[in-house]
This record gives C-alpha cells, structure tokens and sequence, in this order.
C-alpha cells in the first residue's frame, strides 16, 4: 500500500486518528503523515496510493535513531528476510518515540488465511480464505472491505509478535547488557523487556468511530446495538461481549415480568424493599417460626422452577445465536492450533509432528500435569484462604463485640472496627497475591495457543472474584441459613452496587469528558496540524473485558441463585443493562486507547462459567426453599416431616438437574443452517484431501 | 475377481464354508462353487483367478428361476446401470434357493473410500483411503490383506442395502400384487416384504474360524484375547464388545482385591456370605439399632469411596483405550454422515445441502421434535407403568398375606403365589410390548444414519431393562431402607445370574456341540462333498450385542451402585468374567449365523451408560452410607444429630460428583498420540482445501 517512488513527495491525508467527535469534528482529517516516508513494498500488487496508519508502537522517549532505524527496516523486510513484512512509518520525524505501522495487501491476505478467517466466496458462502484462491473472494482487491479495521490490526499485531532473530545478534544503540537477541528470540518481547518498545496499540478510526458511536450510543433506540459495526471495529472477542449483553438483556425480560407480578399482582407475594420481619430459627427444622411478609409458597416455588430452568433456556438459546453470530462474522474455522505457537509460549526446539514447522514443543501431558498437580492445587488453597479469611473475620467480630460489652471503654469501641479494617486489608492483599500467582501460574503452564492461556487465566481469576463475591451470601444461606438477613443483604447489593456502577462508569466519564477535557480540546482547536496520535498515546490503555463480563456473570448468579428470595431483581437488572449497554459503549470508544481483539469463535470460558452458575443455582434454589419458613409451615401442616422435606427437597434438586441436563442435550447447540454449513466445508475438505493425492 | 471368459471352464476349490472344526478337517476344502458361474466382470483389474464367496442371500423355497436370474443380473451389473456392481453366483445349480454373493476389487476400493475407512499409508500412517491414490497404500493388489474379511462382508452388505429401482418396474416371477417396484425404492427391502429374500448373512471362513477359535478359546491363556483377530474376522461392533470386556475384566482386580482385603484381612470387615442378623429401623433417623455384623465403618467408606473414583477411572482410561483401538483399525474418520442416508429412511426426495446428491430429506429439528415430544413422554411412561407394577406387586402381596393369616384356608395360601404370578405376566407383557413400541418409535423418528439409529434405539431398550433389573434393588435401598434385605438379595442375585449364565452360556452350547451335533457331523464326513452352505444356513442367526452388554452393565451397576454393601461382588464378577470371555468367544465362532457388524469408532451410547451408572453410583452410595447402621452409629457418638448427618451426606455427594467430573475433565479422552494423528488429518485437509481451489 506505499506509493512507488515516483509519487513519493507528495502529502496525504489520513482519516484516523482520534481526536473527540463533537459536530464540527468533520474537518479534523489532518495531514500527519508523510506518504513518502513509508518503508517501499517490491510486490507490484501491494503498491497503493494511501496507506491507512493501522497500529502505532509507542518507543521509549530516550531512543536513539540507529535502533529506531534498525526497528523500521526490520518491520519492512520481507518475512523470507525474517522481517514482518509490514510497512513502517517514522511518524513526525526521524527522532520521535513512535513508528506507525500498515501492512500490504499480501501480508494481509496470507495472514487471513493463516488465521483460518472465513470470507465471503463468489458463491455467497462464508469459506476459509484461501490465499491461492484469493480470486474468487468477493471485494478482495478493497482492503478496506474485505478485511474489518479489526482484523486489519491484528494481522499486525500478529506479524510483529512473530518477529524472531534469525541469527545471535546485537540490537543496535541498546546497552550490550540488554540488547544481544538469541537465535530465534522473539524480538518484540525481548524489546519490550529492554524497555525500547514501551507499547504497541492499534489506532482509532476518528470518521468511523464517530459514524460507529452515532449509531450506537447518541442514538434515540434503546435496544438494538449495531453489533456487525461493533465488531468489524472492535474484533471478535469486544463483539460477542456486546452481542451477549444484548441477548442476555432481552433475556431478562421474562424474569423482569414474572417478578412484577408475583410482587405486585398476586396476594401474599409483596416483600420487595418492605420492612422485612419474619424471624427465622437457627437450624432447619426449629419448628414453627412467625412469619410476617415473605412471598407466597407458591410464587416462592414458582420463581424458583422459573429461575432455575430460564438459566439453561438461556445458555442453550445463546450458544445457537452465539455459534451463528460466530458464522456471520467468518469466525468458525479459525486455525489457532496450526499457526504459530503464542509468543511466550517455550518448549525445546523440534519439529511440530502435525504441521511439520520447526518450533517449540512441549508435551501436553506435562501441561496437564502441571495443571493437575500444583494449579489445582494452589487455587484450591487460596480458596481456602478466603474462607478462612472470612471465618476469621467472623471470629474476630464475635471477640470484638464480647470485649466492648465487657469492658464498655473507648478503645474497645475503637476496637470494634478492628475485624472489619483487619478483614478488608486481608482480602485486599490476598486478591493481589493471587493475581500475581495466576499469573505465573498459567504461564507455567506453557500454553501453546493464545486462547488456552487466556482460557486457563481466566478460569483462574474467575473463580476466586466469584468466590470473594459470594463467600459471604453462600454463608448466610447455608451457615447462618438467616433467609431475612440474605434478602436485606442482597437488596441492599443489587440497589449498591447498581449506583455504584451506574456513578462510575456513566456519571465520571460523562464529567471527565465535558469538564476535563475541555482545555485540552480547546488547545487542539487552536492547532489543529498537531499531531492527533498524542491524544491517543494519552489516553488509558483498555482494561479488558473481565470487570465487564465477571459484573455480568455476579448479576446472573444473584438472579438464578437468590432471585427467590427477592423477586425484584430481574427488574433491576433488567434497567441496569439497559444504561449498562450505553455506558459500555461510551467507555470503549472514548475513554481508552484502542484494544486488540483476537478473532474468537465463542465467548470462551465464561459461557462455561454461566452454565456451570446455572447448575450451583439449581442446589442453591432447592436449599432456599427448603429454608423458606413459608415452605416449612406448608409443609408441616401438611403432615410432612422435617426428615422427609429434606429428602423430598434432594429428589427435586437431582430430578431438576436431571431436567436441565435433558433440556441441554435436547437443544442443539447449533441451528441447523449452522451446522449444514460447518458440515458442507467438512465434506469438501475430506473431498479434497481425497483429490489432492491424486 | 472373476475369471475372465476364456478361463472359466475349471473348477477351484473355496477356502470358506463353515463345517465344524476337529483336527481332520484340513481336507474339508470342497469344490462346491462353479467359478464360470460367477457373473462377469468388465473391468480388467477386477479380473482375478479365485473368488471367494462373501455373503450368501437366502431365497424363497419356491422362488421362480426368472426371479433369481433378475436379481443375479441386477447383483452383476454396474453401478451406473443401478445395478450393485458386485458377483453373484447361483449356488449348486440354477433352481436352488441361495445365491453367494462376492466383491470385485474395484467395488471394494471405492466403498472402502465411502465410508471412510483408513488404511495403511506407503508412510506407515492410517490414511482415509482414496480411489485415487490407491496405489499409495500398503497392499492394495491383495484385497485378502487389504480389507478384512468383516469389511469385505460389510461391503457387500453395504452395496446390496443401496440397490435402489432406477424406474417404476415389475418384479419378473413375482405376483403384480406384491412385484411393483417404484422409482427409486430400496430393491432389498422389498424383496424382503415380499418374501423373495427370507436372509442375508455373511459365510464363515473355516480356516481362519479354527484358526481364531484356537487362539482365543481353546488356548490354555486365560487373559489375553487375539483383538485384532477378533476385529478382523467379525468386524468393528464385535471388536469393541471384547476389547471393552477384556478392559474391563482386568479393571476388576483391584476392587476385587480391596474386597478380599476389607472381608477377610480387616477387622470387622466380614459379612460375606455369614448371617445377617442386624435390625435396620424402618426411617433414616431412628436412632441407635442393634448392630452385628456389617463392615466396619471404616472399611465401608473406602469402599464406597474407592467404587465412586474407580468407575470414572475405568471409564476414562477406557476412552483412550477405544480411541487408540479405533486408530489402529482405522475407524477414527468414518463417513456416515457423509454417504447414503439408512435404508429405512424416508423423506422428500431433495438435493442434500451438505453432499450435493439427490436423496430424501428430512429435517433435523422435525426429528428432534419427535424425540422430545413424543419418544422421551412414551419411554417415560412405560417406565412410570414397571414402577406402578411393582407397587402394585408389593400391595398385592401385602393384601394376599393378610388375606391368608385371616382365613388360613387352602384357596387363600394358593392366592398368596397370585401376585408374583400377576406380576411376572404383568412384567413380560410390558417388556414385549416395549420392545415393539421402542422399534417402531425409533423407526418414526426417521434417523439418517444407522449408528444414530442403532443409538436411539439401545437408549430406549436399555432404560427400560435396566429400570427391570435395578427397581427392586433401588425399592429395597431407597423406600425400605432395608440394608440386610439389600445385602442378601445382591448376592443372591449375584450368584444366581451368574450359574444361570455360566449354565446358558457355556454348559448348555458345550452339551449340544458335543452330543446333539454329533449326528450331523458324522453325515458330513460320510458325504464330504455335500455342500457346507447348509451347515451354516440352519445355524440360528446371531441375537445380537444386546444382551452381552446389558450383562455387563448390570455387572457395573451391582458392583458400583451397591458393593459398599456386599465387598465381595467384584470377586464374583471376576470370576464370571474370566469365563464369560471364552463362552461368548465359544458361543459367536461355533453357535450362530456369522453377524454383519459395521465399521465403528466408539462402543456408541454404551459408553455413555456406563459413565452415568458411575454417576447414579455416587448418589446411591452415599445413600447407603447414610443407611449404615455402623456410621450412624459412629455419627452419634461423635454427638452429630441426625438432620446434620443427612446435610453431611449431601455435602459428600455433590462434592464427589464434582469430583468425578474434574477427574473425566483432567484425564484426556484420547492419548497424546492418537490425538497428533488426528489433528495431522485435520491439517492435512485444511489445507488439501486450500489448495484444491487453484
């Protein structure tokens, strides 16, 4: 995509490059970049008149040019010459900290193919691309078109982490103490580590960013996303968030209905934000207790079954549209087991038995063993760490108050809030351990693909957020099985963490973005030929999905695992999202530099953790209503013993589990579109296999 | 493999045709088969000097000349003309009511290919093997070594089920009545409603026959099986029935050891076979009972602990066993979805999105709705109807006793057999009418591949006869709560099916071949040349791997679902199994018609029985270690109340079943090696695809 050398002096405009997307932003396509200062392509096929900046690697500020020089030549060279292939651009000016990284249309489209992307064939199918066939692709010859801004990106992230050392060599400019690469060292990690590289992250599109947010954010609608945008800007893995935020909103409808009526409508059924009175006994089965104004027997047993079956309803619902969105975007035969293996991924050098490449091995029963035997192991033991943390607490809380009644002085009142700081402290410190060891952890492990390590990561981190979220509402069901105090505590966490929620991820961007940022918009207005990548390098780098995705995964255990006790949650939920999507949205396009967002075919991990959420919920449903006094007093006019509602509340609990599992299976988890797709690209590749050796 | 024209005067002598196996029967070699009579081939590289008779078609007794020589045509003529392009041959003369049916070379290679068997590369890997690059492949000239003599059969079977009328015609010889054939109907199948064909089997090879025999039930090894022998001469199915009972006969030692060691070598360990003579209360929670004789508390927790793990392990490792067998024998990447859809399916005649070939359709989520809505209510049902005749079993015996203690008299002590007699007709009718429903259900729901079918319709079967088989015990274990009453009904039954097995399996087979065939034989000898087809002919036909399986798996219920309470099962078990080896190996060689078994990949929804048994396991064990006299015993001494020893038990329970599952998630279903190979495919046919396309 660089000019030939003839066209080379002239100037270009680049319409990237975020600034903000106020009204008369139309005009801020600036002229930034020097056409003629892009690295030169030799194939004649890849020379373009414009060259779209695609990613910016952000140098250290004391780099000296020989390296920066050394660094841009490498990016150019062709991937024979153990280059990248790429295309690189100084930025300003020779000295600057930044080069700007394109790629050219081969690059790009032998990378599509080794990523196993699907694009659309002549036929109107969605088929691997295939390099050699590339002809017969439609749009194939418009990068623009046949490739999302997303993917764009990523195929220079994914050539510039595969960058290794053909040789032993020194980096030019950087201290001999640092700068010697081993022979087939992977040269951005090492420079990185060298501190030369500071970050690398792909830039912003302001015209389609702004087209993007128009449709998305600002607009009126509350309900659609424009969810293709969202991905073909953002990629894969930002994409299925939305689209599952999206699903599981409207998801949440009937919950939302059911818990209006059994709240409002139907008699007995009202507790939702009322003085809650009922007095529960300590064990199981005390006996008869008072009750005041708890919901109904039968709203109680409704919602329940309800919630338990919606759960699988959903997941089941969700993995078809998930494996269908999946197909719509080119994302179901991705090819991560044959490429390369992820860069810090280290073995001993061999030869790969499927692919036949020279690279790392390690064998996987070792993986599994180390998974097996100390991963397990570990989180298991910092698992049981929070428990004892919260055991402690609880102890430590009992002592404290004992001594103030005792003794009545201010110390030991002071001394009351001692457990609690003690407490918080703990927790806090022990959340950052642990993050560190699964951390390590998994790259012990030595993943060999991308998705596995973050798979594995986030299984780990995952269980104890969860853990740490819910320790203490398991504790009061099933410990202290105080049903009143687990609806108070979980009212007053959905009402809580919901402002809170709402506060800093609507109200504080909102803030900073019209009073922040103001002065600093105002200097770009008064100059506006300053070079627009320096309000992207100012900005955060993005965190991740997995605040997002754990706040979803913690409101859909508060709804499938208490709902019962308090019906209205699904409501609040239900507008929550609703803000939730808009407030996601803005967060992403304005307050952070853009992400890289692999091509994913599913949501990974977390719609394991959602079923598997679905399965606990069934157990913890059947203890609640076993706690339920109503329950109780139901059953033991009845004639009913306490001995046989326990056995009678096991039955239901396996036969419901039954159910879902049945349900599971019954629902296949692929419309049949899908899977006649997926099955006509099996047959042919068998066909072909077939015809090959011919 | 037919002689070309100018040859086919001789006579040549068959190898195959099953007589009986004494050491003299070297000579039984008989010229029966005329080879000019087989039908000829036109394709040079099928010609070949000796054909070997696979498959013999059983006619009619009064079948009409013109019929057979149609069908002999019809059998002859290639595929492009509809006909199965195989060799047939009249048998002794032209009115007979046989015709032996064989393969040329060609038919084999291209059948091979579509069903997607892998052979033997010139690399030494198990390739799905190609028409077209037939000549890589190991032994391709030798169709002996090539193919197994089950595939050949198979093959033969394979191209006979796809005969299909190319236009509406008339049957020659059969009444208009019977003899339409419509366009495109199955040939076979209605040669077979018209009774045109009474059967079709495959012949037995009597050399190979002997030479299996004595490796596999006449040796004096009592462990190892000729597995290979075994998949070769009768094909995939029966080649997993024993490779899983060979597994699982040795999986059996250590729980059989751990129960000799907890019966006789610990203390308090022993009840086996001694009597019973504790008092369980009539509830979970009376209270101290008197205790004498039970194992020891600890010793049944090891138990039950260790058949919890153990049945998970076996299964695990038994899937890598399968899918390793399924490499060797190349049935990992079988094609059934891929060629003709089953006979018995039917469907609008349509373009089939996936292969492109005109065939019947039908669509996938119609089968699914049949599934869920009409087959799982009925299998229900009849389920709910075994449970409702046991109740009633159990409340007519209940009135028949109080019956007889009323009056005394002669007529009332005749009604107390009433019942059991009510029930045990009650039960059978059930069971045939279950059978006929579950067939026919099978049959509506329309599957398109037979292993889909062969699935649904084991599921149906198996449910039912396991509920049979297990009710009374799970009534005993779980509504009367009656441990001794468990303990010695097990062994009872333990004992009793196994003399009923060895009685039927071994003593009965070994009593007719010894004296009741000995008649025969010595007419055979006295006539040597008489044709052997007969001998095999009036051999009743194989009955099939049900009952083999459903033996075994009741086996692994016993041992799994109940052994904490009687150690010594899996003793019993061993011992049963080490002789049922070589009865099953005695009864498939020497007692039936050869079986047509089909190529494979796994045991099918056996496999899946069983690991659920290993999960029903953990619930019922827990279960009755909660019925323990000893535990509640040593629970109360420990000052635990009741309520909290159930709650412990759930606790126990779920955590074992998660257990369980973590272990089947660890533990990779296929070794590592088995895995490269497959992935090596996978890649391999990526990127045939990816190139295919230039």
């Amino acid at each position: 995509m660089t000019s030939l050398g003839d066209k080379g002096e002239g100037h270009w405009e680049t319409t990237a490059l975020l600034g903000d997307e106020d009204e008369g932003s139309v005009q801020t396509q600036t002229k930034v970049l020097n056409q003629g200062s892009w690295t030169q392509v030799s194939c004649p096929c890849c020379v373009s008149e414009q060259v779209e900046p695609l990613v910016l690697i952000q140098l250290s500020d004391n780099i000296q040019p020989v390296t920066k020089r050394w660094l841009i030549s490498l990016i150019g060279v062709s991937e024979r010459d153990g280059g990248a292939a790429l295309l690189a651009h100084p930025g300003e000016d020779e000295c600057g900290d930044v080069i700007v990284v394109s790629a050219p249309r081969c690059t790009l489209l032998k990378a599509t193919e080794d990523l196993g992307l699907c694009k659309k064939y002549r036929n109107g199918d969605m088929v691997a691309f295939s390099y050699n066939d590339r002809e017969n692709f439609s749009n194939v010859d418009d990068m623009q078109e046949f490739l999302t801004l997303a993917e764009r990106q990523y195929i220079v992230k994914y050539e510039l982490d595969f960058l290794r050392a053909q040789k032993e060599q020194k980096i030019p400019g950087v201290p001999e103490s640092q700068g010697v690469l081993k022979a087939r060292e992977n040269i951005c990690q090492k420079l990185e580590k060298a501190g030369v590289i500071k970050d690398i992250f792909p830039l912003h599109d302001k015209q389609r960013l702004t087209d993007l947010g128009r449709k998305w954010y600002s607009g009126k609608q509350i309900w659609g996303q424009p969810l293709d945008s969202i991905q073909a800007y953002f990629g894969g893995t930002i994409g299925f968030y939305f689209s599952f935020l999206d699903f599981y909103t409207w998801a949440l409808v009937p919950p939302a209905i059911l818990g209006l009526v059994l709240t409002f409508l139907l008699p007995g059924g009202g507790s939702g934000g009322g003085v809650v009175k009922e007095q529960a006994g300590e064990g199981v089965m005390e006996g008869m207790v008072e009750v005041d104004d708890s919901p109904s027997v039968s709203g109680h047993m409704v919602q329940a079954m309800f919630s338990m079956l919606w759960s699988t309803l959903v997941m089941e619902f969700w993995k078809r549209r998930s494996s269908s969105i999946s197909h719509r975007w080119g994302l179901l035969h991705l090819t991560e087991r044959f490429a390369e293996p992820r860069p810090g991924f280290h073995g001993t050098l061999g030869i790969n038995p499927v692919t036949g490449r020279l690279e790392p091995l390690f064998p996987e029963w070792q993986r599994q063993l180390r998974v097996g035997l100390v991963s397990v192991p570990l989180v298991g033991l910092f698992l049981g760490l929070v428990v004892l943390g919260m055991t402690g607490f609880y102890h430590g809380e009992a002592l404290a108050q004992g001594f103030h009644q005792d003794s009545g002085s201010l110390f030991s009142g002071a001394l009351l809030y001692l457990p609690s700081v003690a407490h918080i402290v703990y927790t806090n410190m022990l959340g950052n351990v642990y993050r560190t060891v699964a951390m390590q952890l998994t790259e012990w492990e030595n993943h060999r693909e991308e998705s596995s390590f973050q798979n594995h990561h986030t299984t780990k981190v995952l269980l104890f957020t969860f853990f740490n979220y819910f320790a203490v509402l398991f504790h009061i069901a099933f410990y202290k099985q105080d049903l009143p105090l687990l609806r108070k505590r979980l009212a007053s966490l959905l009402i809580v963490t919901q402002l809170v929620n709402q506060c800093t991820e609507v109200v504080v961007p909102f803030i900073v973005d019209r009073f922040f940022s103001a002065p600093q918009k105002k200097q770009q207005e008064d100059d506006p030929d300053v070079d627009k990548l320096r309000a992207q390098r100012s900005l955060p780098p993005f965190p991740g999905l997995f605040a997002e995705y754990i706040e979803l995964l913690v409101q859909f255990g508060y709804l499938s695992l208490f709902s019962c006790v308090y019906p209205l949650t699904a409501v609040l939920l239900l507008l929550n999202n609703v803000t939730e999507i808009r407030a996601d949205a803005y967060k992403i396009c304005k307050l952070f530099r853009k992400p890289f967002s692999a091509p994913v075919s599913n949501m990974g991990v977390w719609q394991t953790a959602f079923e598997v959420l679905g399965f606990v919920s069934v157990m913890s449903n059947c203890w609640l209503l076993l706690l339920s006094p109503r329950v109780r007093e139901f059953c033991l006019e009845g004639g009913i013993s306490g001995r046989n509602i326990i056995l009678f509340a096991i039955l239901v609990e396996h036969v419901l589990i039954l159910v879902k599992m049945i349900l599971a299976f019954m629902i296949p988890d692929e419309p049949d579109w899908v899977r006649i797709k997926r099955e006509q690209i099996e047959f042919h590749s068998m066909q072909a296999l077939g015809q090959q050796k011919l």
